[in-house]
Formats: C-alpha cells, sequence, structure tokens
C-alpha cells in the first residue's frame, strides 16, 4: 500500500500507540513513524524492541513537522500534551486520539490547535488486558471498529485519510458525534468495567472464601470479570472522571434493574428470572453473528496450561 | 484405564452430562453408561450422535442395576427425580449430582436415598455459554475443578471411587462443606451471573442506544458479559432460588462496593478509584498463574472471522 502519511508522531507509547505502530509498518501505511513517552524507561524500551523509526525525547520533538500526530495518553493528560505541541505543529497537519472519551478530550484539546491544523478525534474499540510498550501488536485492530469523531467545520479530507489509515490497519470504521459516542461507550465499555472491577474488588475483600478458593475457582465465571477488571489504572480513572454523567445514568438503570432481580430472588418469583434470562440470551447471538466473538465453546481453553 | 464403575446411568442429557459421557469414553472409565432425558426430542438427538451406550425411556430404566447414577438436571428438578429412582436403585450403588447447589440438593435428594445406597454430591466447576445433548465434548472437565460434597457419615470408599471416575475425566477434585461450597460459589459464580444479566438486560432495554450499536461495539468490554449471560435459563433460575441466602449477601455487598465507587465518580475522587483498580489487577495475575486462563492478549480473538 502507499503512505497514507510521509510522518506520523506517536505521542505516548503504551499498548494503543505499540500496536498502531506495528499495524503501520504491516501494511506500509507511513514514512516515518516517530514516538514519544513521558517515561525514560518507557523510551529506552521502544529503542531496545524497535518501537518507533525514531523515538524522541520531548513530544514537540516528535510531533514537529508530522502530517499525523496521534495523542496516545490517557484521556486526563490530552489536554496539556495538547497545548505542549501546538506551537510546532505543521500547517495543514492532522492531530487525532485514542482516547475512550470524546466530549472531554475535545473541550480539552480543540482550544489549542492553532488555525490551518485539523483535529479529528478517534477511538479505536480494540483493547487487551495489557498495558505498556510491549504489549502492542499489529493484528489488535483487525476486524474492530474505530469510531472517528470530527469536529463542526472539519473539511473531509483530513477526515478520509485518518478513515484511510485505519481501515489500513485493519479496523471498521464509522463516524459518530461526540455525545453518542460517550453514551455509547458508556453501556458497551465504561459501566461493565466499572462493574468488573466492583466484583472483582468484593471477592478479593471477603474474608471467609479465601483468596485462594476465588483464584481456583474462578472458571465458574468470575474469571471473564478478572479479565475486564485487570485493564490499566489511569486510563479507567481518567474514562470514569471525564464521562461521568453518562457512566452516572447508566449506572443508575443497572443499580434499579439489579434491585429488580434481588426482589425476585428474595420472593422466590422464578418466572421472572426466567424470563430475563431467556431474552438476554439473544444478545449473544448478534454479536457471535455480527464477527465480535466466537462460539468456540469455553472460548480459548485448550491454550491453558495445567 | 480399567473401569472404575461397571455401569454408569446419566440422567439428564445436558452439556455437563454430555461431557461426562464423553470423557468417560476417552479415558474407558464404565463398562456401560446409560442415559435418559425427559424430552423425547432430546433422547432421538442422544441416539442419532451415538450419545451414551444405551438411552433408556425412562429414569427408573436407565438407573436400573446402575453403579453409579448422576443426576445432571437443574437444581430444582433433583428431587422429584431421586424419588422417582429410589425403589430400583441397586444396593450398594452411589447417587451423585452435578448441581451448582449443594445445601439445597442435599436437603431434596437425601431423604430419598435408600439404606445401602450412597449419596456423594459433586459438582464440577466447568461450563460453556452452550446447553443441550450437542453441546458436550470430552475436554470440558480437563484440568478444572471438581468439588465432592459428601454428607455426614458417609463411608470413604464410595468417596474415593467418585473421586477417581471425576480425576479420570481430566479434572481435580476437592471436598468441602455444602454451606462453605455454597458461598464460595456465591461469589465465584452466582453473584457474577447475576450481575451479567443484568448488565446485557440494561443494555438490551436502553432505546437510545440501539441493539446493533451494542452488539457492533461489544469488543470494548460488554462482550465477555454476553458471553456468561447466554447460559442455560432454566439451570441459572433454580441456582438463584435456592442459594438465595448466599447470593443476595454477596449482592449487598457488591451494591455497597459499586455505591462507594459511584461517589467516588461523582465527587471526582481520583485517588480512590486509581486505588481500587490498581488493586483488583492483582487477582488476575493469580488467576493465570493458577492455570485457570490464560493470558494471550485478548484471549482468543485470532479465531473471529469477519
Amino acid at each position: 500500500m502507499s503512505h497514507v502519511y510521509d510522518r506520523v508522531a506517536l505521542i505516548g507509547l503504551g499498548l494503543i500507540a505499540s500496536s498502531m505502530f506495528w499495524a503501520i509498518k504491516r501494511a506500509g501505511l507511513a514514512g516515518e513513524v516517530t514516538g514519544y513517552a513521558r517515561s525514560e524507561a518507557t523510551r529506552e524500551t521502544a529503542r531496545r524492541i524497535g518501537l518507533c523509526d525514531r523515538v524522541c525525547d520531548s513530544a514537540s520533538e516528535a510531533a514537529e513537522g508530522a502530517d499525523l500526530v496521534v495523542l496516545c495518553v490517557p484521556v486526563g493528560a490530552m489536554g496539556a500534551v495538547a497545548e505542549e505541541i501546538a506551537p510546532v505543529l505543521k500547517p495543514g497537519a492532522t492531530v487525532s486520539d485514542v482516547g475512550s472519551v470524546k466530549r472531554h478530550v475535545i473541550d480539552a484539546v480543540a482550544p489549542h490547535i492553532p488555525e490551518g491544523v485539523h483535529f479529528v478525534p478517534a477511538h479505536p474499540l480494540a483493547g487487551t488486558e495489557h498495558s505498556g510498550p510491549e504489549s502492542g501488536f499489529a493484528e489488535l485492530f483487525d476486524n474492530r471498529w474505530t469510531l472517528l469523531v470530527p469536529v463542526d467545520g472539519t473539511p473531509p479530507e483530513p477526515v478520509a485519510q485518518l478513515r484511510a489509515l485505519w481501515e489500513g490497519m485493519g479496523a471498521n470504521v464509522e463516524e459518530m458525534d461526540a455525545e453518542h459516542h460517550d453514551l455509547v461507550l458508556a453501556v458497551t465499555s465504561h459501566t461493565p468495567h466499572l462493574i468488573a472491577y466492583t466484583m472483582v474488588g468484593v471477592a478479593d475483600d471477603l474474608r471467609r472464601v479465601t483468596d485462594s478458593e476465588v483464584i481456583k475457582y474462578s472458571a465458574a465465571g468470575f474469571r471473564d470479570f478478572t479479565r475486564i477488571a485487570a485493564s490499566d489504572p489511569t486510563m479507567w480513572r481518567d474514562v470514569f472522571l471525564t464521562n461521568k454523567d453518562a457512566t452516572l445514568e447508566i449506572l443508575g438503570r443497572f443499580t434499579e434493574e439489579l434491585f429488580a432481580l434481588q426482589r425476585a430472588i428474595r420472593t422466590g418469583d422464578g418466572a421472572h428470572l426466567h424470563d430475563y434470562f431467556t431474552h438476554t440470551r439473544a444478545i449473544r447471538r448478534g454479536i457471535i453473528e455480527a464477527g465480535q466473538d466466537t462460539d468456540a465453546p469455553d472460548f480459548g481453553r485448550a491454550k491453558v496450561k495445567a
């Protein structure tokens, strides 16, 4: 494939940025990829494993002359990074990000974007429980969705160019506005993460059931929660603080439903429980048909070693 | 391997019984395995796919002369089945079950067990989101735990024999008492299932986020909940109705923790959130080290087809 951008700069070198680098290289989507991470240890690791064509010692150095600058830092740090790199941004360049929350990122970043530079927020819906520069791999975005959330007044060309990059990295791309994005993600990602964190916290907190029992018997259902609850703490703290309204709203709905089921258990209302559990089964079938999961029995268990 | 039992009867032919049959055959653990299912369609399917050496048209016919009878029906149906087969049970035979709740099963089944027949309740901690006679496979129990919950006064021999069967089917075996079993399972399995069902129900119920959006973007975290929430509705209804006290207790703890995190979000207490999320990460590491999951990135995603 011919280059989509001559030079791409990745600011922040965690799971997403490192996967972007390997996916860009896999498809030859950029001439040069520069990178910067705040921690010197991360920069050293990146240099050692060949992550980025050039690892820079400041965000400005990495961003200078880049045709695309992607902010891959926690949502709470986006504004400060945008302010720092603003003076070196090339006219006609595009700034994007990979944050899980969009309204807050737009409010924090857009004021720093100079005239003549485009800002096209994005959010790849892909991840694993691992984080850091060594956790990335080229296939992370394959057949996953990336949502573009262009701000008002953005011309179509920079949006189309960013779409081409994400499609070149294997993703399916869709556009939506920031408010709808934040609500959809509160339902499909943010609230599920908070609930998983809570359940794992409860299990760890109980003294009558030992930690080793929880761990040994996790395959009975708990295991799937721990996978979610092992995600990066800083990233998730920022998500909840910056998508507060939508998360609290969905949490309120969740609590309401949970209390209704709890009441059905307490009163022995088996019909209510059976109806509810039958209904939720159909949604799973839709996810398998949409290609976002496999129906292989117990999902990957063959890989588990004794 | 030489036979552990001459004849085994499986009453109920769903995921667990069909997996037991294939695992017994894989290791040659029994001379003959008979089977019975209440639904004629299930019995026909079993005959067609060669599930059981002999499929019988009544539970009594299947159980008659068996050295081990395993009740593989929903927890709420165990008592009636035990009553039905009691008259044909062979002296010296063992009756067992695979129910997810133990105190209730013991109370429902034990009164029907004749003098001279042993009752050794058991619970294999293994399953998939699929159910029915065609969902079983020989590897289901490999490296998974099966808990034996012997009742007072049971001699050691029938317990040891049942242990040998489960170990022959690939499981790790441990013994515990019924009350502790029901609490451990409320933490590791029952409450997580209820929460997953609730979250999936909430997502499906929201009208501002469409079903197709929930399904398309499920890889962002929600997907893991739907896998759990696709389990058999009848089985889970019975679990919650019969392990009511422990489930309600753990749910109470869960709600307490959730409200504390919700408050931290509302007040912007980032330190509380970060500490909590850091703590839950460690438990995940323990589960991987205990061999109950793999740390492969995004767990099996390579199998997903577009």
